[in-house]
């Protein structure tokens, strides 16, 4: 906090941004004038991630309920709740404002998380007799359950040529609202006939604050498949089943708001949960990664925002519609409005590099990296960093949780190629530091040849605090490289949206230059280090290609040995899917 | 030691077998009749291996002694007679036996180990003037320092089409007789014009012990290029160096002795070294591997003898000549006289496990192997030993030493395919056990496709008390495994040559039968784990001729960029020649 603003005059105004992540809610007071941030606090959600039994209403009592089967991934929507009611007021304190000079709040969110509601936004999990239902609670985003479902939604789209299909880079994810809702109605369909909405959490929380439900045009379009002003046809849904004929126009189908305007006003309520002023100006939702590029004054066509953690999400703004293959996403205003907004993403990337310190480093390395006071990841980052480039003769494909963009296939694997018996665990690290940073390459690419050029690169997340693998970006893909100047990333990005959503600026682009972060670090590619790396970036290309565009199916076909030899144990496909070592730490942002 | 044998009482004969490995000689004294091991004794080589600076006559001194380059390996030649002395008396005693009652000895040896010596044997660091000069010592079989005149040997080889060059699947290797003779020629030739005779280190130990120097077949062969009677040609030898024409009639070209042939008798020096009776026979000398064929009953054609420890060597008769792809060698008598040698090489098996469990295994792993009293190659063993095949997901190459057999090329490396989040070091370990066993069908099949069929699959070596990997291979391979029941195969099989010499049974195959070694333990193949591996090893073929026949030279290329980008570097190579990890106690044979 700052001493300077720590007793409010009147003269100031303020903004809260609230970010919900995946474990954990975090709220930041941001002055108006000039983006600065206040103050913040934090809550954790009471009930985290709800993968082994119901909570069954009781935060304390998680022995005697529901076993959920595997790949089940829920939250309960009061912690969500909570989070206004705690880290709110913590944030307001810490930044020693007065919360009258608040002029608004906006949100953002884990995306696609699905809450089923009654009519009036009641969480079903809450309507009388379904607590005991865990189609009734919140489906996360890493609820994966639904992929016999999605598995479906592709093939029937690809077979009928569904226009929308490409614009997904040709695969809807079991993530989004579609496969989630088909599973609903086919697992629970009493469930499914006692839910009045299927509802965003981005856009449910929004609802709790200012009492409209309000479809923020970001999910709509990235996981509602909401393409040209319509979502997929009733032919199309009622060929998926007969019952899911009525989803769009029963379940899903609500006024959209575009991204910055407001939703509605704070109300009495969730004033008085948040200590904040009635009726000031509550944003439409929103969702973490894109939130975060206004933070990062990366508005414009062209700026790349990569926020880098346990995964990686790429969002850039275009100002024309091109069909950029294995892209998450292309929506119209779906980052700013009045752009195209870009959506690619590595399904892996922190989560490699703490798979690889986890499973493959010897004892001696922990013990000299806790000698120096490091932790492995620096240890390792320091040993690596004394390489030349190419000195550790490997390659890596970094497919270890399959390939986002631009294969769109989650049955590809990874692989080593070049190991010695001299190859050491830092070698290997560097190795996969850099197969990250070829995968951000074959994206740029991807963006290249579709007609929508990449000119600048911009890094969020926690991963931009490696120095090395920065550099390495830079170098890679032979772009300047600047990291985001807030470590509130996407809260920072909600208070810019409650900016404008409360009138004091007039649009996204002009809050984000008034109030975004100034980088943090800039990387500036080194000559000779693009052209050492040009040489190995060929090499990943043809092994790229080679697995990844079916010249040789092994992987796939590994998968499917390795399903069939697991069939009869109940460990199952829960091992293939370390969803509990995901944690917001390394995360900071959904997949 | 068996009771019943503790004194001697004149009707029983026995033998000595002596093994010269890498760091000790070990003796054995067997009973003629049956070959049952008495006793036996065994000594480390004061100097063991000399890879930094010479000892300059004295063992204790190797502190200010020259400084040898990098890649070089050399020992001392007393260390062996030094053997003579102490492990061979250890072993009669350690027997229980009258000396008197012994008939004959024979040695093995590490192969390709070479002494320079004057006329009468005499090694050149022991002549004047010569102990501080690095070429006077004996070269041991991975001195590596000699890669440049391979190189040079082979590409003149293969551009004057010569005879003999597919007889070693087209590549000679740095290890042997002509590269490290030539290297000697170039670098010291003062020191090569004083050398009388350039000498296997086999030969040398069998010359002590009976003053003849007699050239053994199975080195002349294996070693020393001498095929259908001859060696290579003066014009060969000139056109790669004009002071090298004299090469093979100056320094090379001596009497052979068949394998089994009394070399001579044991002469009054060495019967006071050894305390054996003065005239008894001395066989001519042979190498590790192909030795331990007879100790494990396996000289009839069609008998695979793989010797499995760092690196596998295999070793098969045949009755036939053919040229099968990529073998290290076929040679005329090279393994029992009167039929065609085989032997084929996987340059990496043991190490590559050992490299694993230094460098890729965690330490919660090596805490959990401490505390349930097991090594870590154990307690791998044992996780891995749970699983269903193919359920790890991975498919490796084995080539973290490069490839031997049958692609002869060792600028491959090792490859992992198939890694995921979920990809646990016990999975790595058992697709690197795996990989090895696809590495030598790879091997049964081109001898097969060649037709050389392989009926019988034999495992010495200290890898076979790994009853985990010995299913894999009988189950990769189809073929019924049994191992040697001594833990002395070469030692045995030295015996069973001497046994010969002295004239106890007519030939090596009759003295096999009686003295070689019962099988240790049998493994069936298990029909459903044959089809399974079928599978697997389909796409280890896939990649296997991918990445090793040329389709994508990637590894060559990264082998290419990693010496150059470490070219300014001290360390060089050398990182990629780890030869201080190879120890006696897991290798037992020579490359």
């Amino acid at each position: 906090m700052d001493g300077s603003a720590g007793v409010a005059n009147g003269t100031d105004k303020y903004v809260i941004g609230v970010d919900y992540g995946t474990l954990s809610g975090r709220a930041v007071v941001v002055r108006v004038r000039d983006g600065k941030e206040l103050g913040s606090g934090v809550f954790n959600y009471p009930h985290a991630v709800v993968t082994e039994t119901l909570p069954v209403g009781d935060a304390a009592a998680s022995d005697g309920g529901t076993r959920l089967p595997r790949e089940w991934a829920l939250q309960v929507p009061n912690d969500y709740r909570e989070v206004l009611r705690r880290a709110v007021p913590a944030a307001v304190a810490d930044a020693g404002i007065y919360p009258a000079d608040v002029v608004g709040i906006a949100t953002d969110f884990t995306a696609c998380t699905m809450v089923p509601t009654l009519a009036d936004g009641t969480p079903l999990n809450e309507a009388d007799g379904f607590a005991d239902r865990p189609h009734a609670y919140v489906k996360l985003w890493r609820h994966h359950a639904a992929q016999p479902q999605a598995d479906r939604i592709n093939a029937l789209a690809a077979e009928r040529g569904e226009s929308w299909l490409p614009r997904y880079g040709g695969l809807i994810s079991s993530e989004w609202e579609f496969a989630k809702g088909l599973q609903l109605l086919e697992e629970d369909p009493e469930l499914y006939a006692a839910m009045d909405h299927w509802v965003e959490a981005a856009d449910w929380i929004v609802w709790q604050l200012c009492g409209d439900y309000v479809r923020n045009a970001c999910t709509a379009g990235y996981k509602g498949i909401y393409q040209d002003g319509a979502y997929p046809s009733v032919e199309f849904l009622a060929a998926l089943n007969p019952e899911f004929a009525g989803f769009v126009s029963d379940k899903v189908e609500h006024r959209i708001g575009r991204l910055g305007e407001a939703a509605g006003r704070l109300t009495a309520e969730a004033a008085a949960w948040t200590g904040l002023p009635e009726g000031i100006a509550v944003a439409v939702g929103n969702v973490d990664a894109h939130v975060t590029a206004p933070a990062a004054r990366a508005v414009e066509p062209g700026q790349l925002v990569a926020i880098m953690g346990t995964s990686t999400c790429h969002v850039m703004n275009g100002s024309e519609l091109r069909e950029v293959p294995g892209m998450c996403g292309v929506v119209d205003g779906g980052i700013v409005d009045g752009l195209w907004g870009y959506e690619a993403g590595q399904s892996g990337v922190g989560d490699i590099f703490g798979w690889f310190t986890k499973n493959g480093v010897p004892p001696e390395y922990h013990q000299a990296a806790a000698s120096a006071g490091l932790g492995i990841h620096e240890y390792l980052t320091q040993l690596a960093a004394t390489q030349a480039i190419g000195e550790h003769g490997l390659i890596v494909l970094d497919w270890h949780s399959g390939n986002r963009s631009v294969l769109v296939d989650h049955e590809l694997s990874g692989i080593v190629v070049g190991q010695t018996l001299a190859t050491k665990p830092e070698d290997t690290y560097r190795a996969l530091l850099e197969a990250t940073a070829f995968g951000t390459r074959t994206i740029v690419e991807a963006f290249r040849d579709s007609g929508v050029p990449v000119k600048e690169f911009i890094v969020a997340g926690g991963l931009l605090k490696n120095r090395l693998l920065m550099q390495i970006y830079a170098d890679v893909t032979g772009l300047q490289l600047s990291t985001i100047g807030s470590r509130q990333g996407p809260a920072l990005g909600s208070a810019i949206h409650a900016a404008v959503a409360a009138g004091e600026y007039p649009d996204i682009r002009a809050a984000a230059a008034a109030m975004g972060a100034d980088p943090g670090d800039v990387y500036i590619p080194i000559p000779e280090n693009v052209a050492a790396y040009d040489a190995l970036f060929e090499e990943y290309k043809a092994l790229h290609d080679y697995f990844g565009r079916g010249t040789n199916d092994v992987m796939h076909r590994l998968k499917a040995i390795q399903r069939n030899a697991r069939s009869s144990s109940p460990l199952d496909s829960a091992a293939e899917a370390p969803a509990e070592s995901r944690t917001e730490a390394t995360a900071g942002v959904s997949a």
